[in-house]
């Protein structure tokens, strides 16, 4: 931590803002300039909260040295994290499409988009059992019976499931038929739910909050690897921003900026951070060209009677189309598509 | 539902869109200008996916006509929601003030700043007993002793109770030693959490979420009223925005706005949305002019060895002299402090 | 401006970054821990770009100790500075009031509501001549034939005229008429135009950004205290949030923000933050409780054919009922209105 | 314009508002459902406020029809607008690439720079005369004399020149050295500049305000459209969010939204949008794969004592190799880059 000191901060001030280091537990480092006076704080604590120094007397500012997130980070660990669910690796050189509904709506149109998932070279189906919907009177998802069928589908194509888990109560039940654990946008700072399921060994899909700094984000897979889970994996779904073009902003430029501060891997979801189908294509282009190392795209046969987000959806033959452009970019970075 | 046409739309497309609402279960009014057409679709659903339309061919724009929130709405009920927590009302003529701590730390201090609260003539105490923190570092709460605690010292001074609630299994618990439940602004959209809440009888006090809507915010209290419980407050406690010198931004507009969309009692937090004591004194001066119909304050008698959020807590003479302020600017507008 | 370097910085980027610190002409202050060296770097530049050394290999992150203004800063004159304009005093214990209709539209509306400031007890008229629009197709402003009726009008009623100037070839021709030139939000960094008013000595209310941040402001004010104008004045109007229940957010906390790093005044406009009648009087009153030093209300007898903003607008009576309402907050918080 | 009543309206209110909307001008279509009422009210004026008809009793929500640009949207002219600027087409196929300083410095510095953009085969030369920057204390360019050297270099090399015009008095004096003018993110809403700019026939280069949105933008573009001016092409670079890990939000997603609104060229600046070096490779490779036509890079050879923005500036063998990238992501979407 380091404490710049007002012009004008007088001899017993800086005496107070000193004793008040040490007794937070600090080593102390003076330099005094003709104008002005910094201190060097040594041996900050994690969660340690600046705003203790900031507020007194004689302080002007107070800068943390040190990201608030530990494990999380590239200084913590150097190469890439890879995480491995049965064959398939996020992280490494190859790009893995998800793909699939945004809810499982019956055992007949699971099987069929699964096929379409197998069909066009993916390896991960994803889609709703329990579904976060901002309305009370809007459709909430299968269930139990969601995730069945779900599995079911993707055993019958050789496919990997992730799906969303809302509460601490169905950790245990998805953990039965899923391969990854996807916690929503909305989530992202259910700390309750995030511990949780950081106590699991099942890989975790971790989407940034809508109004959430990419900071906060690392500090919630933190949570998680703290708990000894490993495989997180980063989901960027769009922001909030004053647009209303477009449902949310979808930060790109977050993915080079994941990548340098932390060693995790980072999904991108184009279909939630555009919302309309004709924007999806173009925003998953621009995902691969800046480095994502997965994309979620929501997939429908018959959008216009989905119950959540047809919308958004591509048709099959769109996603296959998609997949083979995506294929082109990655290529020309030097990647290729899974 | 109004559905605006593009200019250029053709007769096939106007046919196709209209079917597609018929069979979406609207009735329909065309009205044809010489450059536009617009469709009325009437017996909108609660949680229709208006890009549902807005995506057909020919549609320019769509909107609803209908707010999605009805229980929580002006039109459904035209007089204010006063919620009477034993002799206390909230959302009546009377201002009534919350304060204390942020986390319960002792027996000791939770005694001590109960008593402050009460000789400052204020009603309900607050305290946390679960604490969400950002960081996995930080402290966490006292749990249950803390609940324990802060009941013991209301009783002894005649005070209400209002603690954070984080995740359905405190529901039953936490129902024992408090009055009012406190739902915090990174859980507004936890909905299984919303649900589970709605169907208790005790107030809930809903805070707005950082990047929340105030459609949003009305959506989530509606969660709660659809499972019948009738007694929500919102509060406001700061939104974010690209501001870096505030911790967020205070967004008073926000009560007159509810004000006028719903009947539900709004309370102002100053505290959080400044995240400094020498910003809470104005800003809780402002909320009370703006309309707030409550004001939750923290305080605490050593701040600097607070466990949370010491740095934005008054003393205890400055809420003293506080109180004191705020009934001056209450009578200015013809209500009064409690 | 203060250096944190990577923890496994090598001794030889630390060299280089040194070198590179020393050739920017700063002396060097190195404190190194066990665990991180950080490099104090004293005799910052105005208008130095930080990010120069924040991309050096080996450096974490860089901070700059002194706010990039100085004119503007408290540290560098400690009192409030009051602007005397005639016998009117902006930024000392009275609060002034400022008001009148969006735009001059004619003699005979100028004349009427500059009686009613007038008979309000208000000092100050506000009123466009020239109308910076967001469509090529609005009213544009009456241009001098404005500037003049609203010189005669104030001078009839024995006020100060404020208008908005915005672009260099106006500011001769204003300075003809008006007594502070007000610079909207759209031009807070139109630094050509902002450069040219700062060498007038006429006194100067500079609007902030939608999106400008505080510091962005005062470094707007600072371009003018550059060039020689003292005489300077902020006013908030809202800034762009993701909001859209509201025009704008208006921004309270900028209130107590500014007047701790500046010593200029601030004035509010609540008319232009919340864009709608009915919640201009909860704003205004708000603003005068966070601290406000005057306060911009927009006014119309005949809002419904305004020329501009009439929405907004408060009728005559409605200002004279706020005006008292106002004066008894300020009276509260120990200040008067004007 | 489409006015939705509020359930309770009653008759008279019904009338009020409709004598309202026909003494506006405007046409009246009335619906009325069980519940509620909706008044189509056709033949709007741009630039009408619809705010004039929401403050009326018995008015829950009105919404415009039509976008309130006109020249600049598809509906009025359905293929893509390509600029043609000497040799080079703006809008077309092609891709076309702008290089340059961020800054014109010197004879030598400007020379060189255009060799490498002339040598990587682009076409166009960037760089600033006339600085508009946030401190009145930085670099604010070499004048007329940096437009010489610009044109000179260009001309040695056979490129365009693009740069920036700050106010009216410049525009004269820039026509005579360069090709296409440049508005910066500051001045999109400096409305008396924009008018004069589109009273010239030189292609105009609009930068979107760090806050605006795609309407205001577009709007910006409506002001030059109107004054005659065809060749208006619009860059994006970066919008203002909460988050503070990136210089400014790079809004990929406005790329395909103003493609689908409007017929004019989308510029990406890559540069601006990230602020530094290492962001700026695989954002222009998402630019060109969200559908950017044009892609603007600054590149300095001596970054480190660039007058300004040096941390953004790619070296030149840098700009080269991105050169490659972008024309493989530009293959792999079936267009070339220029």
């Amino acid at each position: 931590m380091v404490v710049i000191l007002e012009n004008n901060a007088t001899e017993q001030q800086i005496e107070n803002i000193v004793k008040h280091l040490e007794d937070y537990g600090f080593q102390i480092h003076r330099s005094s300039g003709v104008q002005r006076t910094i201190i060097g704080a040594i041996g900050v604590k994690p969660g340690f909260d600046t705003r203790k120094v900031k507020i007194l007397d004689g302080v002007s500012d107070v800068y943390r040295v040190t990201a608030p997130f530990k494990l999380a980070s590239r200084s913590f660990q150097e190469g890439n994290t890879i995480i491995k669910v049965k064959d398939v690796e996020i992280g490494g050189t190859s790009i893995a499409m998800m793909a699939g509904p945004c809810s499982v709506e019956s055992e007949d149109q699971i099987f069929r988009l699964a096929k379409v998932v197998a069909e066009s070279g993916s390896k991960i189906l994803r889609g709703g059992a329990f579904k976060p919907r901002s309305s009370p009177y809007s459709f909430q998802g299968m269930g139990e019976e969601g995730l069945k069928l779900m599995r079911a589908a993707a055993d019958e194509y050789g496919l990997i499931v992730i799906t969303e888990v809302m509460e601490i109560s169905q950790i245990e039940l998805i953990e039965k038929y899923a391969d990854i654990f996807q916690v929503g946008a909305r989530n992202m700072q259910n700390f309750s739910l995030i511990r949780e399921l950081g106590k699991t060994s099942t890989p975790i899909m971790l989407k940034r909050g809508l109004s959430a700094t990419i900071e906060e984000w690392l500090m919630s897979a933190e949570y998680m690897l703290a708990q000894g889970n490993k495989d997180i994996m980063l989901c960027e779904r769009g922001i909030r921003t004053f647009e209303t073009y477009t449902r949310n902003t979808f930060d790109l430029s977050a993915i080079p900026v994941v990548h340098k501060k932390s060693h995790l891997p980072v999904v991108a979801d184009p279909s939630h951070a555009t919302g309309f189908r004709d924007q999806v294509a173009p925003m998953a282009r621009a995902a691969v060209a800046a480095g994502a190392d997965s994309i979620m795209i929501e997939i429908h046969d018959d959008p216009e009677n989905a119950m959540s987000d047809g919308p958004q959806a591509l048709l099959p033959e769109e996603y296959k189309t998609l997949v083979q452009e995506l294929n082109l970019i990655a290529n020309a970075i030097g990647r290729k598509l899974l």
